[in-house]
């Protein structure tokens, strides 16, 4: 079997570190056994025309394997999935409900989660971000509250197995794990932990952080003095 | 074959006529040709336990077929052309392309889009949706320039084959098309047009309006005045 690239950043903001979006491919690629290699960006390289082949958005993380380039983490997750016949039941009706999930993290519970970022991290110093937050996290609990109901005392979202639906609702919700959100919701919280306790995620997450060797380019590290002073 | 079943909403706001995401669930259904029967939800009947037991958001569109019952219209949209063996192109990497566009639509297009309705509609009145609605809509525009740039003068998005992946990237963007977005993106308008001429969707759209027999609930009707008062 063909061994994979993807591709990462070689340096983001502190508190972007362990959650760049090619933590959730390397997680999927180490529960399946795959070893990948990685191609790291600097910093503004994303943007340049060559990567925007691979991703059309200027993003990481990106996924090559022969003739077949991938971006957006989702398919390139359930890609690894399907391929290796892991993370995804064989079961259909499993099978459906675990791609379910993966678009309910995607589509349901990230938006708000993003939208929160915006708030505090992108629009940190704007003069909307502080009075509007109130209303991002009400939606940020309306979400968690009807998930944890969900959940109940399920192990994972679909029984006893953990699934592609699983890590990439894991990878989604520790966005929010060190702000408290998960305070409130025990088994949402114990749910976040056992997904975070698997040795793949480890490894993953240890691989992911080894990789900022990097530095930011002027510009960005101006930005950055800037949200220092207005936070 | 058995007929599944949808829900869907008897009445909405008028600004969110043709636009509840069934209408995605219906499209599909029409271009793969399965008949299907509606359950059509009286407003705030989402969020009770009942429909909460098949969509845990408290939202529409589901999807119940036998024993499967599925929320997430990007899922349902997958799983009905899995299920038929159309939308989806037989060859690996289309597969994964069309895959990687479904996602692309929900994750990387919608979010943007989404804020700007909760900018312009959900939170029209608070007095921080109109300073921020230029950083909303610059947002908004990055994609559709960075999405106009990849699609080029291609047909739809992986080439001359209408995808699942374009019947949700069109879904997407004309949300926004009455908002004058598209405007300055000729090949994007085009690329709309396109899908949204297409009998299928016709077909969806006017049996997603010819389904809102309803009226709203007293304490809607007491919100839409107040936001009209705002407005």
């Amino acid at each position: 079997m063909s061994k994979p690239t993807i591709t990462a950043f070689d340096w983001v903001p502190p508190f972007a570190e362990g959650q760049v979006r090619d933590l959730r491919v390397r997680w999927a690629l180490e529960e399946v056994g795959q070893p990948y290699d990685v191609l790291y960006l600097t910093q503004g390289r994303q943007k340049h025309p060559e990567h925007r082949q691979r991703q059309p958005f200027g993003q990481v993380p990106t996924y090559e394997d022969g003739d077949l380039v991938l971006f957006e983490s989702g398919a390139i997750v359930l890609h690894i999935a399907e391929k290796h016949g892991k993370l995804l039941p064989a079961d259909p009706g499993a099978r459906a409900r675990t791609i379910e999930w993966m678009f309910a993290a995607l589509n349901s519970v990230e938006p708000p989660i993003m939208d929160h970022a915006i708030a505090t991290l992108f629009e940190a110093g704007e003069p909307w971000s502080k009075p509007r937050l109130p209303a991002v996290e009400q939606r940020i609990h309306e979400r968690f509250g009807e998930l944890s109901r969900r959940l109940g005392d399920r192990q994972w979202l679909d029984g006893d197995e953990f699934t592609a639906g699983d890590l990439l609702m894991v990878a989604v919700l520790r966005i929010l794990a060190d702000d408290g959100f998960l305070d409130r919701y025990d088994n949402l919280a114990a749910y976040v932990a056992r997904g975070t306790a698997r040795p793949a995620f480890q490894r993953a997450l240890a691989d992911q952080m080894a990789g900022f060797t990097g530095s930011p380019p002027p510009e960005i590290q101006a930005w950055l003095d800037k949200q220092g002073e207005a936070a």
